[in-house]
């Protein structure tokens, strides 16, 4: 990188709103790394130079075309809501800020399309007036953006009917500005979206997305507690398998994780096992003879026309929970980890009582390839990263996936390659290698100066 | 049952529509069996007394008032498009025709409720105007009654995202008249509705069902040829298994199964192997993308704005497969086959090679407590009944499981044994077995004459 004259830069976007105060500057440097003990030295000190906020593609373009003339990194946000250092710059440059960029563009029944920096409960808001919804969405669906899930997510709420964020299908189309000389606009559509799919914001930056949707089922909040935590996540298996019953959320967590949720305290007796779920009304008659069958009981449930009201279930789930812990006891961290298919859950049973109390467990169901299987966002009590890391080759020892968030490495974390097509397109639109740097090993980023 | 007095009945339903007339009689005493060369002869002569068609609750009460007090067995019946013998009258008496009773009740978003005679389509048509319709439907879909869909089918179209009839949820609610001297209205909501659901007509007289919807997606048609069958299938299961992609419909036929199908002669070349697909147009762009990675090719595609002119390919589907088959080659029969889940179809693959022409392999797909299975209702050149006993024991002995559609025995069909919950509820709602009398092992009928 040449040398960076942020006057010469501030110039050069004179008609785009800037950020140069420090503080607001390495405050937008951030996202939710900090969950990981180990990211957070690595990541230490790592801030931009600008925050950019473009108002409209006309201005990423303007931004494109400097940086790439300049030879300047950029490392595009949303809201910062990402686990992985993914928006954090290892090599300063300009922080470009997508959140400005939040119109939605339309919303058909079944479709919508709306710029990148639009959150991910306003689309919800606006498609919920017509009857749909998002197929899926992170616990940070109030903060998040679309841009931010769709570059950096992979599921969420949701997922337990829809799948995975990669899952043909569950993203139509996008269009992205790239970071060449003369950038060009680039819309992609049908099998073409996964060359930028989850690629972390270096394959262009993503102006807007055109997103399948769900029906907007009346969903109803409930919790179901158990004494014993192995027959908790059975139970949250046999709702994952059953067709008939629609669903949004189905969350298992092992005592004494609710310990850290103070709001619902009094809906979790001490020493149980609770189950945290969305369920469509019209299915909710059915589940009081599942839940009897396995011996729990409904403490809570918050009618769908509440849903706007009060505590939101969903707010202490998938990554939320850590959260919430980390509030109680900051030196919890935490995995995720897919098992693999298996009705009886027993590779979730040994690793429950094999690591007791160090490794609580968390479970997500959630489709993958047509099959129900456990997820699992387990709270870790963290000591050393020897340890941690330990804990990880057990896991993968035994057949468990582990997407390690205590990594900023791409080919480290969940898809353990870059997908040779995303790197194919990588070349087309960042040339000089400009987009999120240093986060790959493949790509390794050559300062010029 | 007392010796049948024609007047006497006929007086006793003097303000109800009634029918006498011995061939109209002779027809409504029909269902589809004719698919079952076993059980033509076994059903051959039996006929009703007379046809009643009650317009409401209130005649259906009357009818049951009268047939209980004169021990007359009632045999009621919807459209008749069921293919087990179960509207065809053992003992002769009362054949309750219920296509009368076809209001809609009402229709909400995702829950609608019916009076049981209502048809398929005519609840889909005015569903859809308010963007739902029925979760799955089989290929009488136009003429079948959802009272007898719900007495005596399981599944169909749909069934690929929703399962099969007798999961939780996919049946709200109905209500019954009883066979009692007093007949009471029970109404049946939530699991109790189990005590009824796919009970062949024997547990009262269903008057009124609350169904869940699904979202009415503008769903297109389209036809996948392969040169090879097993390819078909996998195709099939993958786009099953494609969790981001909506689908109500996958059917894959092996050739010569499509000479069968004249209207579609020129979609389908001679010796190529035809998937049959309805896929929800926002997931439509992704279909070449799958087919061109199992080598297939797409040779017909009806958006979905044309549903309502032309072909309709679902009636080529699940057991209308059989019926195009037999009005061409009516010594051909049918299976019905619930493979194991198995990403491989190995199974598939073995009794595809194993049969030949013999038995030609149509299958479908559809979920099964979770998962995507292969069904099949395979089209079987018939030569003797120990030959069709003899294949089908060689499916069971491979762990197929067979839904034996040549026989009206209930224990011998698909589900082996009655319900004991269906059995105690029996004994309520008809305690002189006077409901499809002598279509069970453990109900006989006896002849109080």
């Amino acid at each position: 990188m040449a040398t960076l004259n942020l006057d010469t830069l501030t110039a050069a976007f004179a008609d785009i709103e800037t950020i140069t105060d420090p503080a607001q500057v390495a405050k937008l440097s951030q996202d939710y790394h900090t969950f990981s003990p180990v990211l957070v030295p690595k990541l230490a000190g790592k801030v931009g130079d600008i925050v950019v906020r473009p108002a409209n593609e006309a201005e990423v373009i303007k931004v494109a075309a400097t940086c790439a003339k300049l030879r300047i990194p950029v490392t595009v946000r949303g809201a910062g809501t990402g686990n992985y250092g993914q928006c954090v710059p290892m090599h300063g440059g300009v922080i470009l800020d997508m959140t400005k960029m939040h119109e939605i563009l339309w919303v058909k029944p079944a479709v919508a399309r709306v710029e990148a920096g639009v959150k991910l409960a306003a689309l919800d808001k606006k498609a919920r007036e017509i009857g749909w919804e998002m197929r899926m969405a992170p616990s940070t669906y109030r903060t998040a953006t679309i841009g931010g899930f769709i570059a950096g997510g992979s599921g969420g709420i949701g997922s337990i009917q829809y799948g995975l964020l990669g899952d043909r299908g569950n993203l139509l189309g996008l269009r992205v500005v790239t970071l060449e000389d003369e950038p060009r606009i680039i819309e992609l559509r049908g099998d073409d979206v996964q060359k930028v799919n989850h690629a972390w914001g270096i394959n262009g930056i993503i102006t807007r997305l055109e997103l399948p949707l769900a029906p907007a089922y009346p969903w109803a909040e409930v919790i179901v507690t158990f004494d014993d935590f192995m027959t908790a996540a059975k139970f949250g298996y046999a709702l994952g398998i059953a067709d008939g019953m629609m669903k949004k959320l189905i969350s298992v967590f092992a005592s004494p994780i609710p310990q850290y949720f103070h709001a619902l305290h009094e809906y979790i007796p001490q020493g149980k096992h609770p189950a945290f779920l969305m369920v469509a009304e019209p299915s909710l008659e059915f589940l009081p003879g599942l839940v009897q069958q396995y011996g729990g009981e409904i403490t809570y449930q918050k009618p769908a026309q509440d849903a706007g009201k009060g505590t939101h279930l969903a707010e202490f789930t998938w990554n939320h929970t850590t959260l919430h812990a980390r509030i109680v006891d900051s030196s919890i961290t935490y995995l995720q980890s897919i098992f693999p298919p298996d009705a009886s859950l027993q590779l979730v049973e040994h690793l429950y009582h094999h690591f007791g109390d160090e490794v609580m467990m968390h479970l997500e169901f959630f489709r993958v390839r047509g099959a129900v299987i456990a997820g699992a966002l387990q709270l870790v009590r963290y000591t050393t990263e020897e340890r941690l890391n330990e804990i990880i080759r057990y896991h993968e020892a035994q057949g468990v996936m582990i997407a390690n968030p205590h990594t900023y490495i791409i080919e480290d974390g969940g898809r353990k390659v870059i997908d040779p097509e995303q790197l194919k397109f990588k070349e087309m639109v960042d040339p000089y290698g400009l987009m999120n740097p240093g986060k790959s090993k493949v790509l390794e980023f050559h300062n010029n100066s």
